[in-house]
């Protein structure tokens, strides 16, 4: 277990200040929106584009959050994307797009920012964490190293592809308990995945993509990284082999995955359902703030689980699964829903960095508390 | 009734070449879809932005209609959007964004095309017809006073919004039989109205938007001059009242008006329904070739018209009437429905320009013959 | 002001026993969903058809709800919809389908209980109060009138129709500054409006429907009660003239409706805008436990309200109002938005029964408390 | 080859008079629709359940076509559905629900009548045809031995489940060039899979339903017995190892399916490409009215298909393919789309009627024309 920050008692009042880089787009918005009321972050400082720096968050953002829009944030200057106005913040969270993310990440670290992405630009960097806290928050051991080859304060630590972070999550237990060497995936992933302006409405209506650029090469080697083994320099693959079929269906938030697996030793339906239900780590454990009470939701309903009915539950922070039965043709067989802007962007990245906190990884910061009522 | 062109069993032989500007868009590619088999008019010219200029247009469009891609327009070389290539083409169809729309129009009018645009550019222009053909083809009277004005055989000719259309061919009969002073009119629009991108989907899934720029003016504006009186120099305002409020709904295609009206002199509903069933205009008087058989479709099922099923009734080229009821506040009120890329945009275009040539005012042009199966 | 419930500080240890009639129904399962958490009542007693009485609620139960199933309802044995298990509950909440509520609440009443009707069977009596508490709970003076007619202790109140409350909520202010005389509506109703099973999915995909069985009717009739005067005997009808055009869009929760309002006086935009913004009634005034802080909610952006957006604000209680300007044909026009299944339906009635009690109407009843933190 | 009908110059004028029982569900008004321009068959009795018989077509039915009513069928009196009134229909099609399918199926067989059916009641009997024409047209050789053991000249042939038939087509070639062992599909269905009144549209906007009762199972055995080889007595299951997850999807019409193959032999892509792409059988050899030109049709663009552009495609009777790439874990992958009410449903049904009679199969009957233009 990892070590356990001081509580303190006092610590409750003051919160870190952090920081959001590109807080105007959608995924910024769930951030803005989630840190409003978060027990150990304080929003501090948001950026944006050159084009709305200068302007009150209210003014510039366009906000389609279904949460009010919070009078706080409304009155706050939005900064350029760069590190001359973010001093203050040890923290910084990018919701950047991929764009502009890669240098723009990089000038953070190298200003002695702790950035959590939820980018794709740096997951691949051998030095660079690609987290799941409840799979392999171990990984954040690589921050250290990161920072002495780096040479300074800073880090980047990033949170995976939002369709990946489910499937991680429901293999996890399976692979501590039976091994993993095949998984079949098929996709049918939310329009909010794809950002704003992200899909044309005309496109989506009474319709299904079955191609979504670089998302099935995704969900294949991230979660070879995020189910690898910590190694001095980096992650060494997990060596599981998958294959990924990603659709875009006309739904709002919620990817489901249609999941076969091919487990490393027999296993009955009974043990594999145990094994799902059972499952707890970390976060679970230091009562991380963002934390689900259950990161696995196995649900009986013969129908279940939907998008529009399951994906708010547990706050958005379950990978909830379904259908579970043995599979003809590998072993077993389930349906897992995660809810890919909370889970798998914003929500997801919080965890991160509450981790990064509760495992003493910012320096000079301990987490406020890390008892939850 | 117009000059009936000369009819000539040769003349179907010789088709006579049109070009088609901003042709890789939504609107352009139903042009392209529609010239396939047109019966008038063969595609000579395609014309995008510079970017694809040069391009065969099969590698160019990312073709979004149900129909295939016509196999002799995807090999068709795209050109740049200037009349430099267009010289065999004597009419011009433009599918332009609003945004290019003026100078280019003006730049093929100058060139000696007559154009019939179906951007809002120059609706509004004194000399410009704004022409749905059922209801004031005789306002292309003013093609010859352009010409003349302009000091050229180009003119530049109008189709309407694709929500006013609907609302004035529904109204022109009203408009004949008993007058109408007032109409209040909500709409229920599709998504394709909007064009590619248009409204995002993230926008539209599980929502409504009862927001389009500049739409309620459009309708409040073009419905008068529609109406209106041709005069020397121009069009004078019809004097209808009107009030809208524009939505936008999950539907692909398929714009929905709910219209109350206050008529001119009492009628009873038998002779409302009278009037609209038996309304037919020139189009149908020539056989132009996209003419609906019947341009105002009265439905009598209790929740008709809806726009999935009956916005191809009429090869998409009918306004469809339903729910026609006494109004207690106004006189009467219905519902009607029209498809807004078909009548509303590209088809619509195209019945203009059948119309321009079949009243002799495509210089040098006679149409290749009036008659229909 | 109604008379002010005695606030005592040990009231709210014990909550008033409550029946759901019809509970594994849409509405009925919203009703259980939120009296899970409710500070007054403590459902006492599920009923549903025959052939379910006698099995736990959460076997019976089809629950599509996006909040989990209670574990407390899930446990409760239902009952048969006859008022022979439901002594202990003073209070009845009736989710029944109106095609069994009028004889089944009827029973109720003669049994003694004060029975809050989401169904329209009684709504249109007259010793029967139809109430929305913000515009007309001084109705609920016809209980006393009821109970002495019908010689007992129990009544019937019932809840509008649920795209006619989201229209009072907006007229009640506009009515007591300025005077309304007319109203045109048009409506855009979401699919959960029609309950379960409700519309077929095939029907209202890509499509938008535009009727509503009885819906115009109900609209038209309603407002006229909600608004009218109380008097000896019933209520007068307040005399404002309504057309009213319903239709179904593929939209989960949130009834948009688009009004234009002639006023009995002349008033400039920023009068009716202070009218609809300062407003505020009973329900605010006791802090009623689920009475919005503000009834009516008027949003500034250009394209407000949606109903994906909106629908929850206020936790779905509030009249969101929009796109506030004059009218070219009656005075003000505007686009109003309620979530049809909490403000119009469960949540409502709820209110409704807040109401009561507050007001003393329950006999031997007080409320436990009139204090919200 | 079948053996060919005799050819006959005047055999078109004569069409063969057909049955369609259960006439005015969804599928049934496809076969309406589709009959109305039918060169071979001419709809002579329609039938319906007895609530509906006596009253005239177009009164009973609720139209839910884009295509109009066909005049003709609208004035056609609906009989019960019974022999009694189809004594002069050698052919009858059923578009009964799998509810009522099995004697009322029976009761026309014993009646001397063959009956194509779209129910799965009889589709895995041992001498009953479940019959894709492109893949095995050669079963229906068990109608002649279903004759002799039920005594008569009628039979029962049955066309499969609307995702398997899909799935059928893009198999065959594979079958036929390399041998297939393995299948694992994963569905994403259209809602009009489910019939009228189907899924209640609250439950799938913005939603998926991961699980259609026994629609798994259904396609892992239908797949087995179409592919499987015909002997006396029966057909002998192929062989072939099936898992099949299916999902509903917010779609009007036309299934996806996603499909990963095991190969009995190795097999370079462009081999399969080729083997898919040249694929052509006995329908398209005899020109059978209902054909599509190509039964399987591979399309390049990275994002194909798509249900909404391109299920209407052939006139909705091909298997449309794309994505077709190597698999990780199996030998190839790709995704195929068909259109589950027409090739799935009516007009593939129509199809097996045209087989039946090129096949010389009806008694008493021959093809009136074999040719099409």
């Amino acid at each position: 277990m990892a070590n356990r920050p001081p509580a303190s008692g006092s610590a409750r009042v003051e919160r870190i200040p952090v920081a959001v880089l590109g807080a105007t787009g959608s995924v910024g918005q769930r951030f803005v929106s989630l840190l409003a009321d978060h027990p150990w972050f304080e929003p501090a400082a948001l950026t944006a584009s050159e084009r709305s720096a200068g302007r009150p968050y209210g003014e510039a953002v366009r906000w389609v959050q279904t949460e009010p829009l919070p009078p706080a944030a409304a009155g706050m200057e939005l900064g350029p994307t760069s590190p001359a106005r973010t001093a203050g913040c040890p923290l910084v969270f990018s919701a950047l797009d991929a764009a502009v993310a890669g240098p723009a990440e990089r000038a953070f670290r190298d200003a002695g920012h702790t950035v959590v992405s939820n980018a794709r630009s740096h997951r691949m960097e051998r030095l660079v964490p690609l987290v799941v806290p409840e799979v392999n928050g171990d990984h954040l051991g690589l921050v250290a190293e990161q920072r002495r080859t780096c040479g300074g304060a800073g880090a980047i630590v990033t949170n995976p592809n939002c369709s990946t972070i489910g499937l991680a999550l429901a293999l996890k237990p399976l692979v501590d308990a039976f091994g993993v060497e095949q998984a079949h995936v098929v996709t049918l992933q939310a329009v909010s995945g794809a950002g704003l302006p992200g899909l044309p409405g005309l496109r989506i209506l009474d319709n299904v993509i079955p191609f979504i650029p670089d998302e099935e090469e995704k969900i294949e080697a991230e979660t070879q990284k995020i189910l690898g083994r910590l190694e001095p320099g980096g992650v060494a693959d997990h060596g599981i082999r998958i294959s990924a079929q990603c659709t875009r269906v006309p739904v709002v938030d919620g990817h489901m995955l249609c999941v076969s697996l091919r487990l490393s030793r027999r296993a009955r339906l009974p043990e594999v359902r145990e094994a799902l239900e059972s499952f707890s780590a970390e976060p679970q454990a230091l009562g991380l703030p963002s934390a689900p009470s259950r990161p696995v939701l196995l649900l009986d309903a013969a129908d279940a689980p939907q998008p529009r009915l399951h994906r708010d539950l547990e706050r958005g922070m379950a990978a909830v699964v379904g259908r579970l039965r043995p599979c003809p043709l590998f072993d077993v067989k389930f349906v897992v829903l995660s809810h890919n802007t909370l889970r798998g962007a914003a929500a997801g990245a919080l965890l991160v960095g509450e981790q990064l906190v509760a495992r003493g990884l910012l320096p000079g910061r301990v987490a406020p508390t890390a008892d939850r009522p």
